[in-house]
């Protein structure tokens, strides 16, 4: 596994180019890509720029992938018609990962139509990014305080996210692991037993607050890796590295404060975090 | 449709003898079934009984379901050897309906899961009261303060319901409708448009309290039909009788304060409603 | 229903103007749509076109869907990125129905495997031709002599086709019915009890071979409805009356003969044969 | 793995006690147990005969599940009551493996009626078998001689399996595989990648006739492992060597010859033949 700086994640609003900047001199071991960047590249410019970023020592992390998958079918249709320019840009780029979250509730449709309407989108949208050499990322939600909110909950824990994968029947599918979310769903290291490096797309290393409970923490209220010691990160680190996970590994804490700090000292610090995780999970 | 009394669905402790009693006294149409009674008859008390109820113009309701859904597998295998006897009292007996309801909840097992934990139990307990003549009636649960208490939220909706049944693939499984159900899980007339007699095996009148919003409703906290007007019993009853629905129709309201009342004033509310609600429902 | 001039299910080459003069001259209730001809005429051209038709007294019957359900992702998305076009032709022609029919065997992909990629995709194509205005039709295919010729047989009942359908969750998607699928997929009139006019969006009509077993009939070698007896035309004709089908109805055997026949005369005898066998499913 | 002398798989007709004797003789490594044979013994006796087997050093390999999967429900019912006692021999004896298969087709259930009869029984008797200690192994069924005999082929590949397993939920299932199966299922080493010792219940070792087609061979026309070399015994072997498999492994031939031979020559021959597969499967 690589430590990524995802400035996105941390709330902070740098520019793709002094992301790589920072991301080599914070000595991080990737870096997200940027879509939007690639695309003002153009192909030619995106394989340079992949290059570039290689030369620096770094790897990609995860793009977001630019399609929602439970948009309406006419919004969904039209994400289709543009996606092969935006995965030639990718590809171009090197890049071999792309993720996005699973909305946990829904006010219309019932767990199992819901269940259906992603297993399909998935599986066409899987197909089409496997032929450009792409793998793609899935997260489950964990935290109740959002799953709880319209009529219909749908996935939040890793055993529905992992059969949902199944029934795509894509190879290129696998999860984006977020210890908040794993937190918060209930679930320990016993549900992380048997995963391999090709289960998972991406690992999200984040802390809860103490001062709540499980079923009382807010997706958008987190804490810094290792700060209150909620969440069991050894325990979901050594499953990890158990899994021989050789992938990016972020921190998405959600809080505003990150970016009030000077950001040398932000990624300084978030740099040190990931090394120190990434220790426990590559501990044999 | 008929009316029903069912004293357990009213609070009411009346011994199965003097329930029958009362329900002809009060001009119901119907009065539910008391499985232990039955096994304190024998096979041909129960034949006697059943007659009897019949001579004095009662229908039956429907009895209560003696296998809990989602127990142990060992407590469900016990049941099923449990099971023949029961049923052969019930067809001496003239039922010719059982239900029971669907936990809309589980802290270990998702919807999924728990789904087809479901489907292949009904399947088989259908099959084993088809051959003895019986229907078996489902009910989901609406109120949101249930649903929720869980880890992983389960049936809660008309549609899931439906087609957990049709899943199933027996002929002899209908839904049971409870107007608590139907107003708390969001539904409307159109929700039961295309229902028929044989998707439906018992119907339960409740309304609901006026000074709550639909999702802080308590399951065991309702009003009696056309207290409050919160629920449309009037679209839910012309909607049933458009399905040509012939089954027991009763009130379930879990109001502690009717137990306190006299048992003939009581009743004689309660007929005078089951009476008016079916009147909207036969009209054409 | 009405009857319908389908001149490719007939293996009749006529061009499209000429298909509509003689479905006007030979008494027929409405003529198939040509998405080609629609093509080359421009909406504007379209939807004149479709109002001459229906000055001529012709209903339109059923387009070809122009998307291959289980073609490859790219190929099927590229579908997907050309339909709006020809969506927006057919609405301007007046065109309300469009089919296609369900491979029955794939040497690939196993029962589960192949429901799910068409459930998903069905479900897609379906939300997109219903914002056009459009239903789709689905046909299962019958004959054991095709759906056993690879790895692994699909869909070949009307049962699962029925489940198929309800799992897309459209309300504009329902079957084609032919009686060749269904006689060669052992089914009888009780397979159709319950269907209704949305349930059904084509008819196709024909005969079999009386000098073969049902389970050695060849798809495209079929006879014209009446002919043998082998299949019972008037009990499916009863059973679609009952569901009060309002679509078109045509014929399609597959027999090289018609076209070496004067078309005149073989539409005389379509034509005929199409009015008295809607006699017998509108009879009451 | 181990070979294990089965005599019912070589349609010899020995009693227990003597398979016993013979499986010693010859270098089995273990012997199949006899239900009928443990229950003449009673708990105590068959206590008794699982230490007495064991003293000679032989392992239990596999039962026969004394259940019929798909039998109609009230016969279902009967095998649940009659359960117990026979799981409780078993414990006592300590054998930890019973097996079935699963009937590749069928004349009335279609494939997702016959996969839903089968989730939900054997979810259930996987539950019963759980509390006894007891593994389950499902045999899938290769030959299209066989699947395509009715109207509705079911499960015939180990895909189909797999997922049928998974979705019994059961920790304590698993697959029997034959590559009698493997081989007319069209399979190879590919699809036996990533399974572990805990998917796999038996392992059975059959040849194939040289003078038929795969989609001709017949199910109970086999050949004796290495005997002709259509089937890739060496890749199957590898494959459940690298899945760390440690498990009975037995000939099933279905060949009427070997009871015509002396028994010892077939036996010496027989273990011969699985320990020269053993060999192949546990080289590194």
């Amino acid at each position: 596994m690589f430590s990524t700086l995802s400035p996105g994640a941390l709330g902070l609003d740098l520019d793709h180019a002094r992301a790589v900047e920072l991301a080599a001199a914070h000595g991080f071991g990737g870096v997200d890509p940027d879509l939007g960047h690639l695309r003002s590249l153009g192909a030619s410019g995106a394989a340079e720029h992949g290059a570039a970023v290689k030369e620096k020592g770094l790897q990609w992390g995860m793009a977001g992938l630019p399609i929602g998958l439970d948009a309406p079918a006419e919004e969904f249709r039209r994400a289709l018609v543009d996606l092969p320019a935006d995965l030639e840009l990718l590809a171009a780029a090197g890049v071999t990962r792309l993720g996005t979250w699973i909305r946990p509730m829904h006010d219309e449709l019932d767990h199992r139509q819901n269940w259906r309407l992603h297993q399909g989108r998935i599986a066409l949208v899987a197909a089409l990014l496997e032929d450009a050499g792409l793998r793609l990322g899935l997260e489950y939600i964990g935290p109740k305080t959002f799953w709880s909110t319209e009529r219909f909950p749908f996935i939040h824990s890793l055993r529905e996210a992992r059969e949902l994968i199944a029934e795509t029947g894509a190879r290129n599918v696998g999860l984006i692991l977020d210890t908040y979310h794993w937190y918060t769903a209930g679930e320990d290291a016993e549900q992380l037993a048997g995963l391999t490096d090709a289960d998972i797309v991406s690992v999200d290393l984040n802390d809860a607050r103490a001062d709540r409970e499980r079923d009382e923490q807010q997706d958008l209220d987190r804490r810094l890796p290792f700060d209150t010691g909620v969440i069991d990160l050894d325990g979901f680190l050594r499953a990890v590295g158990a899994a021989g996970y050789t992938g990016p590994v972020k921190i998405e804490p959600f809080m505003a404060t990150l970016a009030e700090r000077p950001v040398d000292e932000v990624l300084s610090q978030i740099s040190g975090l990931l090394d120190r995780a990434i220790a426990v999970g590559e501990q044999r």
